[in-house]
């Protein structure tokens, strides 16, 4: 498999965690919203350079392989699968060592604010360029 | 359609939108979380008569048709797909009046304590018999 | 004590509590929050008639005089503690049957967009009326 | 002052952010949790040399000076500013770049599980001893 776009890395705390000291699910997904836009960050894209785009999901598949502990490192990598005309396809794959213990696969679409809602628009070239979909990556 | 089991409503709040004053989507597995719980509620089941039991999400799958908004109310209706020996599929829909604007399938696995952690366990009768698969339920 | 302007329920739930089952601390300003934008619905004011307004918070002192724990049902009292020109103080008592749990004053700003910021701007004399301090109120 | 006992990084993002694009403040009190972990973390405490011990908050005392806002960097300076028995005080100050955006002192209680609940219990001194209250600190 290619190398990820990016890799977020959280430690799994107190305050992650549920009466079974396991991370409850929902942050998982807080922790992938945080991991796409760090990958953009990585990437040189955010603020001016990004403009006023959000990433809206439409579409999530998600496995939960085993749950994730407090006082666990987790690293989230995530990878981009797919540039459409105006969304986008992404992995996320959560591992603590070499365990794979969670994986989820997003569409997002690429959106701008318009008449005080937002509408889908063209995935800019540039982003494209920056964050190439790799041979080896899963979904390629 | 069949009936759900429960219906949970929210009021969509400032704090539960991000900066594009959408419901940032986190906070839907977060209401996802307390339908399934406040269904069981509903069933008679909490505190003793439903013991030690915690359901964590081994899979999702989910739809974001349209994006819910700053101000608006909630509905989401939970139904039981299916119960299988130690895991059951729900499905939560979330409708804003008759316009559905999400929907997620889950799998969850019945668990309790067991050695520091946690493994799945037969799911009681009397569970199941208190929230019947119905036969015009989606994915009956 | 003088009758508060508004109570807002919380079914105390499975995701709102830490590995010590008890509410992780958080939550309780996520329900202030809620419970200060309902108190505003409840005296008629939300959408258009609330306008573009928000109410950062300058001060927050609490009290937690003992923990709210998975499975209670949490009644938060709302009571409008002064009104000054650009800001109002709030106070939030935390219930659990007739127990206090835990009490919260805030410093909330009138605030409105500005330049792409937001500022302080005088509270509406319509607001004042409807969510009037009590002569028996804390604080009053 | 003294240098404070650990400083935790945060990067805000479009999740932490509210529709006025600032970081909705409870937040900031999820990061004040994280950071008291990671400062026990950084002296060598965390799982078995921490034990089962956890810190429920009993008082709070904020100020918020100036909004977060999404992009921006806020690093909190988290430090010891006095050991009692079984309780401890906190100062985080949060700043981007050098203006302090917001302060908060709070007092935790050192608990651990007890017959279902948790009562307090004495500060181990070699706590006490690895993060020092510094005379120059405030608060000492």
């Amino acid at each position: 498999m290619g190398e990820p776009h990016a890799v977020y890395r959280v430690e799994v705390l107190f305050g992650d965690c549920d009466p079974a000291r396991l991370v409850f699910y929902p942050r998982f997904f807080e922790w992938f919203d945080r991991a796409t836009w760090l990958m953009f960050r990585k990437a040189g894209f955010e603020g001016d350079a990004l403009g006023t785009v959000i990433f809206p999901l439409v579409d999530i598949k998600s496995k939960f392989i085993a749950p994730v502990r407090w006082g666990e490192t987790l690293e989230i990598a995530t990878t981009v699968l797919e540039w459409r005309r105006s969304s986008f396809r992404l992995l996320h794959e959560g591992r603590v060592g070499d365990a794979l213990r969670l994986s989820s696969e997003e569409t997002r679409v690429w959106s701008v604010p318009y008449e005080g809602g937002i509408q889908p628009t063209e995935i800019p070239s540039r982003i494209r360029a920056a964050l190439p979909v790799r041979p080896g990556n899963p979904g390629a």
